[in-house]
């Protein structure tokens, strides 16, 4: 690999992959099987907790935070390659408390919450001792253009008054959710992009309703889920503000590079495992006197998928190292373009390794539904594709306008 | 439209295609809340079966067979239409006695049942008083190369044996079922195709275990079911067989004709909901300025899937003609042809669909993320893409080589 | 075929077929040796008019034009099947006097000339004895909004007075080539379709010059050439103009639709003949111990250029059908679909054919690298793919905004 | 770029850079102009002998030989860089004597070549006074499999005596064309990839004659040209075969991995330019009141070049990385991925811009469609994309199989 490592870091990319695909991957059964048990679900699995516990221990924890003494302060480009390690597993990132939202909540408190907001916050967040939800996407308008948000944040002396209705906040389901970051309407004469504050709300504070879990495309994705849920004149100090008011969308835009690159590394390795299912089920099934793999395209196919998934995670890696060199405002495009890239990659090879599976691709039995539906779901969370495209277009035709 | 219909099914269309719409599809959501009640799934639903027996009472009824006086009458071509419009919701094909597998079932009996297994399965078929399930696809073999079969029908005197493990048996969760059709091998040295026969079991036989139910995508699709289901040592009198030993793959030849052009014109009339869902929304919703349909290449796709549809349409139409003026032997490529085009169809515009919903489409608001999860599975059910691709191929190289 | 055809037609089309294998293509290879010898290119061949005089004394003349005693009084669904046929090579349509946009310039004289007009160009076009060209498109403006047009074609007393530049007036290399039907800005001010008007220019007229002739992927099209052509104060008598001033759009668009069929049919024409060669050359050639065409995911495309020929075909004349019953304002949306189908159908399956020929597909030994520019232009002729989506598009959500 | 570059290398990128765009690019159309002129083609263009004599004189030469003193000892990375560069003028690669297949030749040559071959042929090839050929690929057979392969190089004494027919020997044409390195059959009984060896043949020699020149869509790319080349009794003495008897496959595999490097780096250089033109074009016309880049999903299809640009250019720096750090044994796949992506992005975006040019895109007028076409050629020549393919999917299955 052409992006090197330091020895650290690769020692700990080694270990990671180590326990995600010796000790992760053979508990996913057995988690499934306890989170479809309706007097099971929505709790949390001991051997889990005990596995995350010993990472702790071993210091593979909070990899993704590249500040120290808060994280591990490996760069974007040296931890992408861990969370394409564990992206092979949706129970991975957990494990090493690495998984969305909580990462980019992290990072939003550690770049621009208080002291006394680090402390009730952020210190449980990162022991692994609480879990957190993002509250931004709304059910009534399009929210690929944010500026529709219609929340609000209203100042109110010494208070700040939420009022809403968000969903798809994830993470609100887990029995150790405490907090929500909600971003909200405070100021609509200010100019467009400082309009809205973010806000840390107690998951349990009055006015505050998880209405429902939605299901995607079947899967409440139990223990995390995602909710839709209602801010009713929900009443907060001032200083439950993050940053300040009208701050929100600047500390929105910080806070999607890196997760980007998290979210698009963990489809790379997501992508990875589903090839190698695809081509295990393959060489090991047989039809019209050979293995399903050498039929037809079938062979063309797992080629396109390499070239596929090698180049994303390129592009990925370039990325990573263009933000850990210049910052983010440098790769504004390459951050859209993975956002893009990746999604599609693992949803084309869920698509074909599901086909190979025949029937039991779609089932439970295997992960591919599941996979497949990562793939989907994030070609349109966190902007869809095509408002991306439209970015990446925009920072294409700037280089030809200014002449 | 090209494909002109007589008076009589022109009016019959017309009718269903105001039922489905009027009556059938605003009893989706009332209908999926109940199935998600965990005290009420797997139930009947009143509202549909009291429209059933209107259905029945205006002689909108087993529209699909072509053989009078079992069914309606109506030609493969008239029927298409029908088909098509009772595509438009998962719930209609049952409200006219016209969903699979029963439809395909009671063809296997109106042309190959004797008289006794007319009369004690094809009767109550006919009228809806029962359900049935086919039990063919086998979970420890690719089931695309249907020679992999591995289950046994076993002559014993004047009984017959059956053992083995079947998957993907559809309707076996209805309350109504009571009737599986069993393939299994009977004498594996006999000619490749006359190795295997078609068994009338009685669902509550000693030795026949529905295993469990597997998820669609996260969906049991109550109150259907998808079963997996255990043969263990099942004995039956002898002329459980239907036609007689060894005839099993002739039959299931026979039964999938019409059955592709049903299922391929549903996928159509799905599809056909799914683009005005995309564009009432995309219309509805605004982002960046403009209503989202607007919006970047969202105008192109729906000229793709206008265009997709449109030819897909013809096809189906034109397969179901030569079908009713030729027979199925004319029609072999064509067949596999709508086979793959109509689910991938469904597949692209749903997929396009989502992606303008955003979160709601991957929900179970909406009817999308079924109707995506339909057409994915169309293109596996009753044999792979590829091995209809292989097929079309193989009828295409006749041409030339035979020269 | 469920498209059925009467006796006389089904006769005339099973004629052209046999014309086209039988005696035209075998012609190609000489014709095209004929073409790049430089003592001998733009004349015509002796062997062709020969066969043209045949044709036209066997009475299959003018098969295009639906209008007797004009022509030959097909249906425009019959007449799409002898087009489908002939576009098997490019030499046939103007063997059978059915060549683009000869055809066209034919339909307007016959619906829009005057007798004076009709008397002087449209008889001997239908002779066959002249040819023509139209000069619609400029260099200098997107033509793809025809509204860009600014070529001027204005009324001086009894004159009408030409200026401006066009290119791609095809057919105009021709040796017999005499007649040119401009069209250009009549009235600024007039209502936006009734600004510009046609005129019938004779091709040796003062101010009239044939700058160059462009190239096609290499090809001048030799003997009919695409003309960049300058029109320098072209006076004409003001009955050179078609239908009167201001009618310029109004014609141009009834010349489209049935235009756009013969197209299409004759790209679907080309895709089939073109479908025969790779698979012909794909079984005569080996590689890896195999005929070329067994290899990887060769018999898949094989069935997908099946499937999508097949719909195209159905598309096309599903269309044709609605224009002979209810005239083009009946199908816009039908006949911009065909416009966008048909050619990418040709050029999908002539980049895989070249593909499976290699070297010889891109030479000139084959007619594979013409038919697949064939298709390739027809992509943007006519209007590109894109202006033609989006009038698909604006009639799909014209469904939806009326209500 | 993450991919760091030596200063030296820097410095040269920049230059060449500089010289393709300001000088190079401007001597196009002149070129283009004079190769069409039927008194003129075929011969060489002073300004270009001139400027190449610059470019010799300041160092910028011999570029993409990492072996000094041959070559300017740049690692196939940093060369990597400057291929791109010359990629965005066809004309470029000779300036810096940088063009295949010459390129390759004289790798050959300074791996394989005797003292004396070397003296006679690799110096005035390094001093770019002399051209060669590349007689590999045969008409009569696929040579997708160089087993295929039919032409003989039959051991007689001292001599080795040549027979058989090549064709797309490129360079052929060129007037300073020398040399032609010839691969044919010794020992059919030896094991199967020693039976072949290469021999340096004088273009000259009696018995080699060029049969004709093979146009590619058109174009006979002068002054080089591609040969269909017979070969009849062409008597040599033994030491004109390069490494001795039976090395040809050895030879051929070592030559063509920096060779694709290049290939695909320079195609990527002409689809970087190709998007420039695409974008340059539609800001500067205007259609329906809008910039034609700004229509319907133009933006779109501009977003997703550039996501594949970018990524094909990574997957070539990574591949050129592995081969300059591990050989090219470690890269073999890898190598046959960048053969495909990189043709098949040129391929696309040169397509997507003719689109938009509509008919100047098709024309001569422009470079896109001789862009078009070397992107098509690209994915041919050298191995289809289909034997690429077949190749990583077998380094992929070796993971799994090995087990």
């Amino acid at each position: 690999m052409v992006f090197d490592l330091s020895e650290r870091a690769q020692a700990t990319l080694d270990r990671v992959r180590q326990i995600v695909d010796q000790e992760i991957i053979p508990l996913e059964a057995p988690f499934n099987r306890a989170m479809k048990n309706p007097d099971r679900g929505w709790q949390l699995m001991p051997e889990i907790e005990a596995l995350k516990q010993r990472c702790r221990d071993e210091g593979l924890w909070n990899l993704f935070l590249p500040v120290e003494p808060y994280g591990a302060g490996f760069t974007n480009t040296e931890y992408a390659h861990m969370a394409e390690a564990m992206g092979r597993s949706h129970l991975a990132p957990e494990v090493f408390n690495c998984n969305a939202p909580d990462t980019g909540n992290m990072e939003v408190l550690v770049h621009y919450g208080s002291e006394a907001q680090q402390k009730r916050w952020l210190k449980p967040l990162l022991n692994g001792e609480i879990r957190s939800a993002f509250c931004m996407t709304e059910p009534d308008v399009a929210s690929s253009d944010a500026t529709n948000m219609q929340a609000t944040a209203t100042l109110d002396g010494d208070e700040v008054v939420l009022n809403g209705r968000k969903w798809w906040s994830t993470g609100i389901g887990h029995p150790n959710c405490e907090l929500l970051i909600f971003m909200g309407l405070t100021d609509p004469d200010a100019p467009r992009h400082q309009q809205h504050s973010m806000v840390l709300v107690p998951k349990n504070h009055p006015g505050v309703t998880v209405e429902r879990l939605l299901p995607v495309f079947g899967s409440l994705h139990e223990p995390y889920g995602h909710g839709e849920v209602s801010f009713t004149d929900v009443r907060l100090p001032r200083d439950a503000i993050v940053a300040g008011p009208g701050r929100g969308f600047e500390i929105a835009q910080g806070r999607l590079g890196p997760g980007r690159i998290h979210h698009a590394m963990r489809a790379i390795g997501a992508a990875e495992r589903t090839l190698q299912l695809m081509i295990e089920r393959g060489l090991s099934r047989t039809a019209f006197g050979k293995p399903l793999i050498k039929l037809g395209g079938n062979l063309e196919r797992v080629a396109d998928h390499r070239m596929a998934i090698n180049q994303a995670r390129l592009l990925c890696l370039h990325t990573a190292t263009l933000i850990d060199r210049y910052g983010i405002r440098k790769a504004y495009s390459e951050v859209s373009q993975i956002k893009i890239v990746a999604a599609n990659v693992l949803q084309r090879v869920a698509d074909d390794a599901i086909q190979l599976f025949g029937g039991a691709g779609v089932s439970d039995d295997l992960p591919l539904a599941d996979l497949w539906a990562n793939g989907r779901v994030l070609r349109l969370a966190d902007g869809p594709d095509e408002v991306h495209r439209a970015t990446i277009a925009k920072q294409e035709l700037k280089r030809y306008e200014k002449r």
